[in-house]
Order: C-alpha cells, then sequence, then structure tokens
C-alpha cells in the first residue's frame, strides 16, 4: 500500500548515512510511481530533498514534479539552473505545462512553447483561454480521435497495440477538430471492417462544456456512469476529455483544500516550507481571530464590575462558551453535509431550524442541570447553579439557530460554509455564551 | 448538475400543495437516477418522506433504499408492514440485502436468504465472512467470469450483448470458484476463434485478499491504473471485484465519516431524525467536551485570589487561550496531511517539530507585539501587555509542540487524529493558555 511504502523509504532515506542514501533512493525510484516518489521527495527537508532529486533518472523528472505539491516543487526547481530548466522542459507536453506553469519561470515556459509542435502548442493554447476553475482547464488528452469516414478496418489495426486507460468510446471530430460523437469500442469489433464509423455513433452521448467548474463535471463524469466524458468548447471543438482518475484526482484535491483552508492553511503548503514563508502563511488566519478574540474580550469587559464582586463567574466562563460552541458546531456540520449534497432550501429550512432548537433545547437542559449542580457545589451557592443552567439553555439554543443560519446565509453569498462557517459560528457562541451568562450574573448575583 | 437537480425537486415538492406534489415527485423519480431520488427523500422530514415513497414504482424501490443513509431508510423501512417487507425483498440479490442488513428486522432478512436462488446465497455467505472494514465484504458482482477453457469464438458470442461497465478484462476461474488471472478484453478480439481464453492470461495481474482493509483496497485500485481488481479470498477462491466506481463510493463514505466523526456526528444520520434520537446520538461528544472544559476551568480557579484582584486578566483570558488553540490547529493540520500520505515518521518527526516551533515563535512573538500594545492601552498598564505577550508567545510555542505531537501520538495507538485531534489540542492550548497567563499575572501583577 502506498502510504507504507513512502513512509518506509522517508524512515530509510533518513536513517542511512550518507553516501548509502543514494542506493536506498536508487532502489526506491526503480520500484516506485513517480506519485509516490514525489511524496517522498515533499517528506525531506530542502538541503535532502534537493540531493535525492539530483539521482532522479531524466526521464522520471518532470512526471515526479508533475505529481509533486507546488510549493515543495518550488524548493527544487529554484536551485536550477536555466539550462538545466531548459533541458528539462525540452519535450514538455501541454498538459505537463500547464501543470508546472506556477512554478516556472516566464522565460523558461516562453522558450518551451516555442519548441513545442503544432498539436501539442493547440492543446496549450486553447487549455489557457480557460481559468483554474473550468474543466476546459484541465481536460485531459490521452484518447483516440477520429474523422467519421474511418473504416472499422483502419480502426481496428490502429487499436491493436493498445488503447489509453479507460477507453471504451473513440471520439469523432471533423478536420477541423469539432466534436461530433462518439463511438462505442465494443460496436466497432462486432461490426464489419468496410463500415464507416460514423454510422456506428452513440445517439445521446453527453458530453461537458469547457467553461463549467470542474469540481462539478468531476461530479457529473462520476455520477454519468460512464468512465469518461467529452470536454467541447463553447464552438463545439473538442478539447479532450474527463477521465475518471482525472476526477477522483480533482476531488481529492478539493477535500484536501478544504481541510487545509478550513485551518487557514494553502493546499500546496510545503511541510518542510522555511520558517518565514511558513509564518507568513499562518499569520492572517491567526490576526483574523485576534479580531474574533478581541471581541469577545471587549464584551466581557463591560462587566468587570460584576466579575470582580463575583470572580466565580470568570472561573466558569470557558464552559458556557465552549458547550456552546460543541453543540453549535453539529449542527453546522450537519447542515454543511445537507448543503453540499443539495438537501436543503428555503423550503425545508424552517423545519429544520425547529427540529434543531429542539434538539438543542433538550441537550441545552439535559446538561444544565448537571452544570448547574456542579457549579452549586463548587462554590456553595444555589444561584450561581440557576445562572449557569440558564446560560447554558440560552447559548445552546442560540448556537443551534446559527449552526443552521450561518451556513444557510454564507452558502446563498457563494462562499463556502465549511471555511469560515466555523471561525463566524464561535465567535457568536463565545459572545453569546459570555454576554447571557455575566449579564445573568449581574441582575442574579451582585 | 446533480446538488441543482435535487435542490430544485426538494424546493418544488415542499412548496406545492397535497395532491400535486404527487405529480412533480413522479416526473422527478422518472427523469432521475436512484441516488437522486434518495437524496430527495432524504431531504423530506418524516411524514412527508413517507408519502413521497409510496409513489415510487416498485422496481425502483431497492435501488433508492440502497442509495439512502441508515437513519432515513429507517424511517420508511420502520412503518412498513411484515407482508409489505416481504413483497419489497422478494427478488432481492446479495449486494442488496448485504447493503440494507442492518435496516432490515431479522426475520425478513432470514426469509429473503430462504428465497433466494443458490448462486446469491453463496455471494451473500461468503461476504458474510468478512467484518465490515474488509474489502471481502464489499466486493462488488458484476463481473465476467469464464473457464479457462472457453473459447474466444464463445466468449466474443456472450460479450456482443454488452458487458457490465469499466470491464476491460475477464475473469478466469474454475468451477469450484477459484481465481485462476484476468484475460484482457481486447486481447480477445485479436484472438482466433479457436483459441482457449486461458492461454490468452496477462501475467501478474494484480489483486486484492479479502480481509484487508476496504479502504487501503480502494485508495489501491484507483493507484493500480486498473479500472477494477479481483478479490481473492485466503483460499484463493474469487469473491468478486473492486471497480473505480465502488473505490469513489468508497473514498467519499470514509470523508463524509470523518467530517461528520469530528464533530461527535454519525455519518448515517437523517437530517430530520427525531429530536429525541438527535439529542442521543449528540449528547456524548457534549459531555466529552463537558470534561475537558471543567478541567480549564479547574485550572483557572486556581487563580481566584489573582482575578479577584486584576480583573483585566478574566476580561483577555479567551484571547490567550484562542491564539494558541488556532495556531495549535494549523500545525495539526498540516501534520494529519502528512500522516495520512505516510509522509511522517521517527526520522523527519524532530526537524519538523524545530521547524514548527520556529514558526510558532515568530508568529507567537510578532502577534504578542500587537496585543501586547492594544491590552496595555486598553487597561492603562504596562505590566500587563508584558504579561499577555509573554503568555502568548509561550502558548503558541506549546500549540507547535502539541500540534506535532498529540497527532503522531494518536496514530501511533491506532487512532485518527482527525477525529479526536482537535478536542486534545484545544484542551491542551486552554489550559497552557490560563496557567501561564494568570500564573504571570499572579508573580507580575499583584
Amino acid at each position: 500500500m502506498q502510504v507504507e511504502e513512502v513512509g518506509k523509504a522517508v524512515e530509510e532515506l533518513l536513517k542511512t548515512p550518507g553516501e548509502n542514501q543514494e542506493q536506498v533512493m536508487q532502489s526506491f525510484v526503480e520500484s516506485q510511481s513517480p506519485e509516490e516518489v514525489a511524496l517522498v521527495l515533499e517528506s525531506l527537508p530542502p538541503e535532502e530533498r534537493i540531493a535525492r532529486w539530483s539521482q532522479i533518472p531524466e526521464p522520471l523528472k518532470l512526471p515526479v514534479l508533475v505529481h509533486m505539491r507546488n510549493d515543495p516543487r518550488i524548493v527544487i526547481l529554484k536551485q536550477m539552473t536555466d539550462d538545466a530548466l531548459m533541458a528539462l522542459c525540452d519535450h514538455v507536453d501541454a498538459d505537463t505545462l500547464l501543470e508546472l506553469e506556477e512554478a516556472l519561470p516566464d522565460h523558461i515556459i516562453d522558450q518551451s512553447l516555442d519548441r513545442m509542435d503544432a498539436f501539442q502548442k493547440r492543446i496549450y493554447d486553447s487549455a489557457q483561454q480557460y481559468d483554474t476553475d473550468s474543466v476546459g482547464r484541465w481536460a485531459n488528452h490521452s484518447l483516440l480521435v477520429f474523422p467519421s469516414r474511418t473504416s472499422v478496418k483502419v480502426v481496428k489495426r490502429l487499436l491493436r497495440p493498445g488503447a489509453p486507460r479507460l477507453t471504451e468510446v473513440l471520439y469523432l471530430a471533423t478536420s477541423k477538430g469539432k466534436w461530433q460523437g462518439c463511438v462505442s469500442v465494443s460496436k466497432i469489433f462486432y461490426a464489419d471492417d468496410s463500415v464507416k464509423i460514423g454510422t456506428l455513433k452513440e445517439e445521446g452521448y453527453p458530453h461537458l462544456e469547457a467553461p463549467d467548474d470542474v469540481y462539478e463535471c468531476a461530479e457529473h463524469t462520476i455520477q454519468s456512469g460512464f468512465s469518461a466524458l467529452p470536454v467541447v468548447s463553447e464552438h463545439g471543438m473538442l478539447l479532450g476529455r474527463m477521465d475518471l482518475y482525472t476526477a477522483i484526482e480533482i476531488l481529492k484535491e478539493k477535500s484536501e483544500n478544504q481541510m487545509m483552508a478550513s485551518a487557514g492553511l494553502d493546499e500546496e503548503a510545503d511541510l518542510f516550507g522555511t520558517v518565514r514563508k511558513s509564518a507568513q502563511n499562518r499569520a492572517v488566519w491567526l490576526g483574523i481571530n485576534l479580531l474574533t478574540a478581541f471581541l469577545a474580550s471587549w464584551f466581557i469587559g463591560l462587566f468587570e464590575m460584576t466579575l470582580q464582586q463575583v470572580v466565580a463567574l470568570a472561573v466558569l466562563m470557558p464552559v458556557v462558551a465552549s458547550m456552546g460552541g460543541i453543540a453549535g458546531s453539529q449542527t453546522l456540520t450537519l447542515i454543511i453535509r445537507g448543503l453540499a449534497l443539495g438537501q436543503i432550501n428555503k423550503a425545508n429550512l424552517k423545519t429544520l431550524l425547529i427540529k434543531e432548537i429542539k434538539v438543542g433545547a433538550l441537550n441545552g437542559v439535559l446538561w444544565a442541570i448537571v452544570i448547574g449542580i456542579v457549579a452549586s457545589i463548587w462554590f456553595s451557592t444555589a444561584t450561581l447553579g440557576i445562572v449557569i443552567s440558564l446560560a447554558i439553555v440560552i447559548n445552546i439554543c442560540a448556537a443551534a439557530l446559527s449552526g443552521v443560519l450561518i451556513p444557510v446565509l454564507l452558502d446563498k453569498l457563494n462562499l463556502d460554509p465549511a471555511l469560515s462557517g466555523s471561525v463566524i459560528l464561535t465567535t457568536v457562541t463565545d459572545i453569546v455564551g459570555f454576554v447571557t451568562f455575566l449579564g445573568l450574573g449581574s441582575l442574579l448575583l451582585v
């Protein structure tokens, strides 16, 4: 399994001293795919990464780079001379160049394009017209395209040495590259040699529109039941296809991206990025959090007098805030899933809101009783128990309300609730928690 | 796109009154796949869900149920009579019964098994021998199996009406069901009619072992470059295969599962579960959180005297704790990704730890200065500024340390750091934050 292979290789590489490392690396490179080699390089601190990179055989270098995340990739490319970079990109194809674009200096890209053959150049140019969210940018180009008039005999001969993986259909296009339809490979095998493949065309074969969102197209490809769908431009030109492998890759990237972004990190981040760059990347998120923390503090500050008189309130404050935060994040998570599946909208929002508030109230009351008893005993005052119980119930209900409304609102604004939902929610539950608890304390305990 | 289709249908269904709903549902069911119908049913409150269920044509009912999550599925099955359930399961196949097992009453399962034909019964029994984490349990059974002695002519004739999707190879097995290898379909088309397909066998075709972890097998299938891999028992019997669609399904389920579990929720949870059941499901997680919150409070309680004298400490407490929490969760997220990719182990742990602490120290000092200045001005005392600055630096460094060590430790204990890592981390950063801030306050401000 990949994870173990990578883990073993990294451990062995870093354990063995000096010259022996080369041997370990060599045998790993020989037995593993470029993807695994890329993962191993990412796991090495910068100096080791650069040292091991030089050992990778030339023909493997580009495939390995393609599989690396952008930041660790830049570490390698930055220390290469212009000559070395040009040698590396000597026969680069369009797909590879598109993937590495962000990491390569402009003049290297220009020179590579100059040397590229016309066919690859056309692929590159047409992909370039779409932005990085569009399927037109990420269509893959291992597909077989034929004119409709080709005979079955010719196609059979051409197919004999093998076809790209997931070739269940061939694509029909005019000499100008206009998409005309698809023909299933199995139909071709049962047809007479003299038949023109255009006559075997599948009716109503689905396709993807190049400007559409690449993530939605990946989902669509998976749900289509086909192993690949053609990607077609606004002018009907066949640009490439999205196959199941590409679709899986894109879904995985999206989920890694979401996970990293929810902590204010970049998906392309290097495990061994420089201290300065890493600190810089993370500072913004810390700053945003600081603002929300100061906001909460400001609300606490309103009750300075009360806190001075009843110090137990200061001790128990975090309990009220965090119970609200947890209850809210449970609702939030359920709603985010529902939104991602298309299951939540105006029509069922009210029912859902009522249900969540009821759930919140029930759990709120249950835990309020427990917390109230503990607080009463701890500080030997029943009134404090009542104050914290009321605050817990109110905060958990407010959390349920926010847990439903915040993600729905963010979604309406076309913001991804999985990214900022949780920060906004805990700001709300912190403030509501502090204000109700300290407010009730001022009224009943002072 | 699926999400929009589902959203539109749910909205329309809940907006249109009474009898017209039936029409809306009917046209939706006719135009959409069972998966979309399942998503729509899940989006309806229980009464509506049951009403719309009765409208689904009989042959579609089982496929729709298979695509539903377990809790919403149970709502439907629970209100059906035994007769209706038996009619539903009349010709159920092994794969469907395995999927619905948890939701159906035992006597219905027994009766269905009695009526099942011997072939399906064998599939069911062999899958049953593996637990729900094993690939043996989830192997799918749309694959073509032939004896090695079958002639190319016969296979060609049998393949003519079409093969299951992603059929790039045929499987060879003995009459007892022992796996003998795979033959690529395209090779068969180029072979002479009289050839026995056994002679066309691919050398070294990879396979999955039935007791292996289903999630790892899914990853392995995707990385293999094949569109499906055979699943073989300990005794060499061919149990079925894992194809790309199943693999994608399993990866998606795993990621939904992780997201839900990180908030203490069950992936099978019903958006419209009953209030009682939902509250019950969530109570445990709230309880665990309560313990950690009380623990933090207990530490604050140690400084009651100090808080009484310097109430500003109570006001600023949450700032120290939350800056630590955020910084720690950034490190945690980076490490969790690294662990999932196999990139982190003993050999690079120390380098990583040093790097993360340096990043923490740099950001810690930066934000400590900002926070120190704000606090000094707010409460007109420079010493308070110094106290909070020191506490912030210490807590952010402690957070970096915990952000590396906690997930690595959990991973060593075979616990998923994506689930419990964050709760443990924030408990640590809360406590360290409160103790250093209030402790320094006691020393310097009282």
